[in-house]
């Protein structure tokens, strides 16, 4: 039996990078894509609770099912295991391709990401693709052989998927993928982070813009130290943000 | 000096858990509370990008100041520490109370705990509390000794906080905080996530609701566990996702 293959992202159904993603998965497996009915950049791990989801069925043929969602890209990925795929569990889950890095910090605000995160917290082998380019276009044809070897790799080792998730980007430079490294996350964050304009009317308003300031440019462990220098990077990510080795500090700053 | 102290939260403002915050927040420091317009639950650390913020300050007096950004938790921190507070760096930023827990995986959905790693990333000490009730009127009485303790011990141990946040979190159960107790954050997921309806035109809509499943629900570390047994739980946590004893396995995986 071919496995199932549930595909999700944050840019929706019209996108040439879901498109890419699921052109390769179809090849390998059945495919059930599951994705926002519109754009949902930077929606992180966001849920609809205050008002209830609608899911449309636009395509359905020999192993190709998709489905839109007027939610999140989490949304989307809970709907369809606990009810769009009709209590069939899938054996992996893919998500993008992303128009646009989520890699460093902007792993916590991405939609993208939060797909992967929602499969393995359910110990599903899950693995989020994004490109360093932001515009509509992109070549995808120097990521496909290795987004193809990340798929057949993952589907051979589902087992060492259970309790991490992958994190893939591809470097912004085209026609330059000089191969996969795994890697860390680089951490840092946005300086300058708005535009202030104001209106015809007087009033203000701010446009979210930024300067990214890394806490560690020279770590040659992190994700954006590869890309930089052309490479793919792979970050094995998972939910848990606990920091164990901080508890005795804390207890004792408490006075507990 | 006073330590400035930026509060948000993710109900917005004209709520008793806010307003509670506050009014401790002020015995020990010059407070600006910047929080959502609009409630919002569930959004995580989801970001505005594809349109403009707009941000009204609806009160100002001495030791008081405060606006409604018409974003998300993280849209409210962000745009404080950029704009509105004018450039000063707040010595403590907290977040809450939220009413409903934030415990286990809750965590990563959660716009509180959003508000505290958008803080931490920038390693200003930041600490998230909740409310194990959702109801709107919340007896919080019995959580003041605890909230004052914390922010109190927070204020004069700055530095242990500058690379971690605290999720702290309340019991559901009215009067019986029995004391703090530093945790991890339970692992889990929902089950039977959405309850299915048909509308009166005969169309199928999805409401999230679930049954949480816990991976270790007798696991004495974890923040459920101790919650669950009238404590009020401390979680320290970070932005950082990687799972770096994965690293050597994801590489082997991929025959790199």
């Amino acid at each position: 039996m071919r496995p199932l293959i549930l595909i999700s992202n944050d840019d929706g159904l019209d996108y040439p990078g879901l498109q890419t993603l699921v052109d390769i998965a179809r090849e390998l497996g059945d495919v059930v894509a599951v994705v926002p009915l519109h754009h949902q950049s930077g929606k992180s791990n966001a849920i609809t609770i205050l008002t209830p989801l609608r899911a449309f069925q636009v395509r359905h043929e020999a192993g190709l099912t998709v489905w839109q969602v007027d939610g999140t890209p989490t949304d989307c990925m809970k709907l369809a295991l606990d009810q769009l795929l009709g209590g069939r569990r899938p054996d992996l889950v893919l998500s993008g391709i992303n128009h646009g890095y989520n890699a460093g910090i902007s792993t916590i605000y991405s939609g993208t990401v939060g797909v992967v995160l929602e499969a393995v917290l359910r110990h599903i082998p899950a693995v989020a693709f994004s490109h360093g380019d932001i515009v509509r276009d992109i070549d995808f044809a120097p990521c496909v052989p290795h987004i193809r070897r990340v798929v057949e790799r993952a589907l051979g080792h589902l087992d060492a998927l259970r309790d991490v998730c992958l994190n893939v980007n591809f470097p912004r430079q085209a026609g330059t993928v000089k191969g996969l490294k795994v890697t860390t996350t680089a951490i840092g964050h946005w300086e300058q982070e708005y535009d202030h304009r104001v209106d015809p009317h007087g009033f203000d308003y701010y446009w979210l813009q930024g300067r990214y300031v890394s806490d560690n440019p020279d770590d040659d462990t992190t994700d954006l130290y590869w890309l930089e220098r052309g490479w793919a990077s792979v970050t094995p990510i998972q939910v848990d943000q606990t920091v164990r080795q901080a508890m005795p500090a804390v207890a004792q700053m408490l006075g507990i």
